[in-house]
């Protein structure tokens, strides 16, 4: 894999990051680049999700088909976006990449656990999130199926035991390091907050992992940015 | 990355492959798999999708907590599945990607598709299938929801056009290469199949781009290998 030191792949000029930055997606990137020390690179644009600034025709055709964020913007006018594909970037382009393995298992492994993490856990609550609550206020959300919601919240607190079993045996969600998988588990976290449920009372090591992590620079960075933060 | 020859990445054995052949998840790892040369290097072993052997408490417990195929298991235990990161595994362990990129930022476009494709159109298909049909039939579909299937048809649907409107610009969904998005792409046309829905009349490019597709080498053998198959 050929690797730059510049953030824009060989490209010169600025990023531009369209983001919420409190939203556990865009999290999972911030804490990436922060990881990377690439933090202070790019532009941030906010999105308003709760102004359904991600579900406009012109955000849709000229950002993202999938109306979700973060997205990055090269000077090119090249699109990237969904967060695998955003931290597999972001970990790739200094030719040392932490956060997506250095061996083909490794790789394999990170990837596989960040898409269980995100299919058991944080894609569940933000399927409760968007199908069973106000979510994004009636404007925003013009369909929800409230069934679905409930059933995919039973999901993401399996999601959670299943993580906790995991945590009891290694300190992170892939073995020994930190990784994507705990980036896209912290975006879990975070979306817990928004529909008000907590980690089950059993689930200590999931909640000593996370206590752990938000002590970790690049998580604490993160949440001192959106605590100071108007956005 | 550091790349080995062994497809047990370093660790001599036999490779375990659970699947279903017929099935558009497996038919992704199977083509990536023949793209790299790897096809008949490990064993395979039938998991029979309409019987459930995915969802029995023993195949949750022992292979795959999601209940998905396919997983692979290694001389040593390990377990991997997930098929971007048995793609990318695959892709990785010969030391010369040809599914997943060779740049970051080819890689990221690549990671970035490939969930597009799941999001919009595969994954869309198979949630149509298992709510809105007879799916893998009453004993295995334990919990169906109708509504959510046919919202997701709507999805799928668009998400044909969406694929059609990029193919009318370049020969695979990720530029002038096939990638892993194409095989993600492959396994929504052959879930098309088993829900007997048609790629709309207007979405020539798509149409055509299949076509081609079933002429390549790999995905040619693929169906040859399906169709003359028991399973």
């Amino acid at each position: 894999m050929s690797a730059t030191r510049n953030f824009d792949d060989k490209k010169p000029g600025k990023v531009i990051v369209y983001d919420f930055p409190r939203g556990p997606y865009p999290a999972r990137v911030r804490i990436a680049l922060l990881e990377k020390g690439l933090h202070d690179i790019p532009e941030y644009k906010f999105i308003d999700l709760y102004k359904g600034d991600h579900k406009t025709l012109e955000f849709k055709s000229t950002k993202n088909y999938s109306k979700t964020i973060p997205v990055f913007e090269f000077a090119d006018g090249t699109l990237l976006s969904e967060c695998v594909a955003l931290t597999q970037y972001i970990d790739n382009i200094d030719g040392n990449p932490s956060l997506t393995g250095t061996s083909p298992l490794e790789t394999g492994k990170i990837h596989m656990m960040t898409r269980r993490v995100e299919f058991e856990f944080l894609e569940a609550i933000s399927l409760y999130f968007h199908n069973s609550t106000a979510g994004l206020g009636p404007t925003v959300e013009t369909y929800q199926n409230h069934e679905w919601g409930l059933h995919q919240l039973e999901r993401g607190i399996n999601g959670m035991f299943f993580l906790d079993k995991i945590l009891q045996k290694q300190p992170y969600i892939v073995g020994n390091q930190f990784s994507m998988a705990d980036c896209a588990a912290i975006g879990g976290m975070i979306f817990l907050t928004f529909v008000n449920v907590q980690v089950p009372e059993d689930c200590k090591a999931l909640k000593n992992w996370y206590k752990r992590l938000r002590e970790r620079p690049s998580v604490k960075k993160y949440f001192e940015m959106v605590d100071n933060s108007n956005n």
